[in-house]
């Protein structure tokens, strides 16, 4: 039997993916998505997200995540659950490998999205955050841990003490960020809103009840000496991780932290194969703009088939 | 008394403004949307909108207005109702001018939105379409006129025979599309899924019980030459109008439709103004990239004001 050509397959079923999926079948376009972990990407682990509009009282993001997913699927896309391999340019269309099979397509849409780099130590996971402006309100009059040495690390520091009354900022080595940025925070330790503890690991998120109580930690050149920061909560910004392992050897150009680089149509240097939301070079990360990306990719996508029919 | 001087003041209050004003205040950044028509822009006047995600079913452009409303107030954003005259640039501020007063501000969000281009004949207000990504999908295996002569007109004509068993594509004058887009409608043509009508001016849109039933139109050339075409619907494509009439002479540049020319920040040329939705040039005229872009604009400005804090 032969394979079905799809007119589109999307890599990861996230909110940008998920929309344009939404976009590209309410116009009759065949479309395949392929998730390798959870529907609706990191979407779906968000508590509450409060900054998606349409929903004045906060929303679970599972809860939207359904929601996304069952409006694609209500206009006819199909999500299938495999993890993508390897990306191949035929004759004319794209193969697209899978750990339980092959799909064949005319174009496909990269929106597998990234994850935040985790620090691996107890405690961490399900109590640590990762993105300040999602869930830094939360800390309004609260004291934080922000662990982490670069610019995003300090910046988001810099940012929370909006919400909170002080911040301990844990770097492993030492502050590497812009010189803009090291001024500003030079500003924020003079005022006390800041202590800045370099040359510091973090070995373990201590709760109580579910709550974070403290970071305990040692310094990085001399093991035994060791500290607890008592803390409400903690901030990781150590990196993120674009999920784009599956395209080395696509010839798909990448930026230097492995973001796909695309044009302001969102096509990659490939005709054809287009990325959006977290994965793409310059993205923010927030929903809205993953779901604006979607709708850019599917337009450019409809116009991209009409040229090839 | 002194006027305060806020950190933002957002001109309009469609989809990108207040998501824009949903991230900023959340980020403690005092906001002021000044709107001079409905709130929530063209998103309600939108019977129902079916692809913005999160809603299954679909929702009244006008609810999900008022969610975003809701939202954005709750995190403490304040709508004034005036229409913006003139915005300049004064010692470190800037200084927007309306019919009820004068607001002055740090930064400036312009998302003014645009309006489609009205053909201005009877029967064409509350029966006549102007989004075939929107509204295309109500009419399959239905028959459609669609008014319009330019790139667009012709690009969402072939766009709706996905939809539509036959389409009457009227133009004032005569087709004046791209190359491509010429030769991909000879095949409709040939096809007979598309009639071509040139020289013919419309006046008027006839419903029958709210129902569109026919469009009236007479020879552009010779008016006593009349005719009616039977249709279920009507698309007008005559282009749209950006709202940036009262930024003459304001120093930003324009496009030469008149859309707001940004950066990849969406800062215009002048430092501390950004522009976001559909009055921006390149903007795909969706709620879901106009919700996206406020954001983009959003974090932009958060960055923007610390370097000038």
């Amino acid at each position: 039997m032969t394979k079905p050509i799809h007119d589109l397959v999307i890599v990861g079923a996230g909110p940008s993916a998920l929309t344009a999926a939404i976009y590209a079948t309410r116009e009759n376009i065949d479309t395949v998505l392929i998730e390798k972990g959870v529907i609706g990407g990191l979407l779906a682990t968000i508590d509450k997200i409060e900054n998606y509009p349409g929903f004045p009282e906060g929303i679970e993001g599972l809860t939207l995540a359904m929601d996304f997913q069952a409006q694609a699927e209500k206009f006819g896309a199909k999500i299938e659950l495999a993890a993508v391999r390897e990306i191949k340019k035929t004759k004319g269309t794209f193969l697209i490998k899978t750990d339980v099979g092959e799909f064949q397509s005319r174009t496909v849409l990269i929106a597998s999205g990234s994850d935040h780099r985790k620090l691996g130590i107890p405690g961490e996971a399900g109590h640590a955050h990762y993105c300040a402006t999602c869930d830094g309100a939360f800390y309004r009059d609260k004291k934080l841990v922000v662990i982490g040495g670069g610019n995003s690390a300090v910046q988001e520091a810099i940012f929370l003490t909006k919400f909170a009354t002080h911040i301990d900022l844990v770097a492993r080595v030492g502050i590497e960020a812009s010189e803009i940025l090291q001024k500003d925070l030079a500003q924020f330790v003079k005022n006390k809103q800041i202590t800045v503890h370099e040359n510091w690991t973090s070995d373990e998120i201590i709760t109580t009840n579910g709550q974070i109580t403290a970071v305990k930690m040692h310094a990085t050149t001399a093991p035994d000496k060791q500290q607890e920061l008592k803390t409400d909560g903690v901030f990781v910004f150590i990196g993120v991780v674009p999920n784009t392992g599956f395209l080395s050897g696509s010839g798909i150009k990448l930026d230097s932290a492995g973001h796909i680089i695309t044009d302001e149509n969102l096509m990659t240097n490939i005709p054809g194969i287009f990325a959006s939301g977290d994965v793409r070079s310059g993205a923010t990360k927030q929903v809205t703009s993953a779901c604006g990306e979607g709708t850019t990719a599917a337009l450019a996508i409809r116009e991209y088939l009409a040229t090839i029919a």
